[in-house]
């Protein structure tokens, strides 16, 4: 499941329930999932609130980094280690606890349940699980593990929210599974689209938001500017693993300043841990960069990422090829996904040599393709209808609106799992195709036997006479 | 499948062809279906024209609806009766034939040709087959036809396209079937929404702009204002069967006639047959109505519907409740949709006495739950991001810039249908588990052998000696 708690770096839900609110303004209870995830989701409620509606945030009191600055009630609560557990479903318990429709906003939902959850199919044969970094064109063993995989989830996957639905059951006085709380989500809000991700079947209930987070770049700072400049015809490389890694091994360190000093573009590299000692003049330590806008000038030639999908959204929306060095997570998905689409190249950060990020690097800055393919993808993804963020703000005020979205969701909720695969019919026409295979075999058998019996039993005896 | 010929009551599809065109303006080749349908493709085309792209319409010679108004080329070939086949995929073939991106409006496709064609999954347990007239909660019974529906769609449908494929095979000299020609559509515009019909899985490439045929009422032409004014407060009920019927039997037609004068409101029948003799002084018989402006007013209170897409669509957007008796094609399962949403009753026209009408006409007038379902199924059908119509040009037009939309293109294209159904991989990991658990018992054998074997001999050997 996507809710894991706020220092988990598996894909994360956030979970807005609301109440009702008839046309213009209503009232919202945020439950938000902490980490980059929230920069995204913020945006959505600061619109919502300046929409006029009211919304209350809760969050635990421990560190957050959302709240602070937003212009709405924010309620904290406190919580233990063991508490943490009930986070990971806690705004789906308090919907299912007051009868609220709710949305959930996810990058995607761990396990098998958004597909339960939202009775979306996803056939195994070209849907690769999430986590195991597979395209959706998988040889012959890729699809046996998909399928192990899945096999995998089913049983193991509620394990992880034993603790969470004990205590749901216990405040909902009634046995709860984790298909109880997510089944009844109105409207999803996934940070994805058929850029990033592979096209699938969907539900009418799943809205696409991906580069949700992609803004028109600002001008830069003037440090960075002067970098730019500085940098000539060769222009810069933007280097940033994301702000949950802030120290990599000294060998590795080293390896990597070894490739980055080879090619001839300044690199910006955002590095909180120690200084490589073999470091070259062209790579500039920063412990922080304006990622999008940096993304954004004409003058970036790439991009060395960790592949979390905010960053791989901003280097698609900005058109720059990307050297991906996947940590956890949906980041090896993501990667597989650019490097499928012929938009970067991966890199294994464990296994890989000062060569190999070398050569990626010269790859992705010289040859063409990798320019060629991400400017496409990035004029698809920017040519939609709606802009994700207008139509994130629309769905929740649609389930504002209409108290839900009940129009949408789908019979099969109302099915068992035999029934659901149809196993009742096709057992039933099977016996029906046999009981009739059987009776016509036993009507050409006694016709046959009519017909040609007493011939045969008179040959029968011809023939044993003749002996 | 959809493309039936001009004449044709099935759901129909209207092609676009599209070559390249980079932004602004495109050239179009538009191979449109005749009957009612072509009414809501042409507002789509119109829009096309007015911005710009350069259109061709092909048509056959025959007296088609469409094109002497519109303000581009319309080229007509002259077609024979065997040459309607081939307008069956015509639009289809000639998209293959030059490799040309193409776009399908259509109502639904008949048979199993969206499914195959789109690669959407259609889980036969909640989703009805089309002409069944299934709701989304079918009965074991129901579910079982729906099964043999399905095997007759693929045991039966390639012999209506026979004729077409043979033709396509020849201009194309390859052999050509229904899935060559489906599984190329960049986009399907599926005049559909889930207010209408059930949800269930869609793909990334197919949009849906149901409604696309409603439009602000316009004022009414001066005798229908005069009727409405004369109506009093009971107000009106408008009553057609749509284009495509002409004349009723005369004992149908007087036992609609009766029902229709023992209501107070004034009936607005279009109706071009002979008149009733029986007709009451409320029945007022038109050749012609502006439907969609006569829904509009306030004043009208239901409407007699063989419940066409458009109408039922129209009926909606304007909220009023509906008596449907559907004659043939998707108008089983428009009014089996509208009857399980409580916006409308339904009667067999066949079988339905004056009585049956009278009783209908009463509850949805006067029972006030037609009329709330309705507004709410109008408030949902309306509340959405874009328009259908700016929602359709938008995506003829992504198609004409991105020449195509392979990024929507979903994998399952590239697997047989074994590999899409998991069958080899199923059945790899069966002979896996069969394997280990024969091992495992062989093993188990010989270690209880080896273990109990002499013990077991023995004691067989002294409870023989003491017989």
């Amino acid at each position: 499941m996507a809710c894991t708690g706020w220092t988990s770096p598996l894909p994360l839900c956030v979970c807005l329930l609301l109440t009702c609110g008839f046309a213009e303004a209503g009232k919202l209870l945020v439950v938000p999932m902490d980490g980059s995830h929230w920069f995204t989701m913020r945006s959505v409620v600061e619109k919502l609130i300046l929409r006029g509606h009211e919304v209350v945030v809760v969050m635990p009191e421990v560190s957050w980094r959302l709240g602070r600055s937003l212009n709405c009630t924010v309620k904290t609560y406190s919580t233990s280690y063991t508490l943490e557990d009930l986070d990971r479903e806690f705004g789906l318990i308090v919907a299912k606890y007051f009868s609220l429709p709710s949305v959930v906003f996810a990058r995607g939902i761990l396990c098998h349940y958004l597909e339960e959850g939202a009775q979306c199919p996803a056939p195994l044969s070209y849907v690769p699980r999430i986590l195991l970094g597979f395209s959706d064109a998988m040889t012959f063993k890729e699809r046996v593990r998909n399928h192990i995989m899945h096999l995998e989830e089913h049983l193991l996957c509620h394990r992880f929210f034993k603790n969470a639905l004990e205590i749901a059951s216990e405040v909902l006085q009634t046995p709860v599974t984790e298909y109880d709380l997510y089944s009844h989500t109105s409207i999803w809000l996934l940070r994805s689209d058929f850029v990033l991700d592979y096209p699938r079947p969907v539900m009418p209930n799943m809205i696409f938001i991906g580069g949700i987070n992609c803004h028109q770049g600002k001008s830069l700072p003037m440090e960075f500017e002067a970098y730019i400049n500085a940098s000539g015809e060769h222009g810069i490389v933007v280097f940033s693993l994301g702000s949950m890694v802030s120290e990599i091994p000294e060998k590795k360190a080293m390896a990597i300043a070894d490739a980055l000093g080879k090619i001839p573009q300044t690199v910006l590299w955002r590095y909180t841990g120690t200084r490589p000692s073999n470091l070259a003049n062209n790579t500039i330590l920063v412990k922080w960069l304006p990622q999008n806008d940096l993304l954004g000038h004409p003058m970036t030639r790439a991009f060395i990422t960790h592949a979390g999908s905010h960053g791989v959204y901003e280097s698609i929306c900005n058109g720059v090829p990307m050297v991906m060095m996947p940590l956890f997570g949906d980041q090896m998905d993501n990667a597989k996904r650019m490097e499928t689409k012929g938009a970067g190249v991966t890199l294994n950060v464990l296994e890989m040599t000062s060569e190999d990020l070398e050569n990626a690097l010269k790859a992705v800055i010289n040859d063409k393709s990798y320019k060629e393919n991400i400017m496409r993808l990035s004029s698809l993804h920017k040519d939609r209808p709606v802009e994700p963020l207008d139509l994130a703000v629309f769905w929740v005020e649609f389930v504002m609106r209409h108290k839900g979205a009940p129009h949408l969701r789908p019979a099969a909720h109302d099915l068992t799992w035999y029934q659901y695969h149809s196993l009742d019919v096709i057992g039933f026409l099977l016996a029906v195709a046999l009981t009739v295979a059987f009776i016509t075999f036993k009507c050409c058998a006694y016709g046959y036997r009519k017909c040609f019996g007493k011939k045969g039993r008179v040959k029968k005896a011809h023939k044993s006479k003749t002996h």
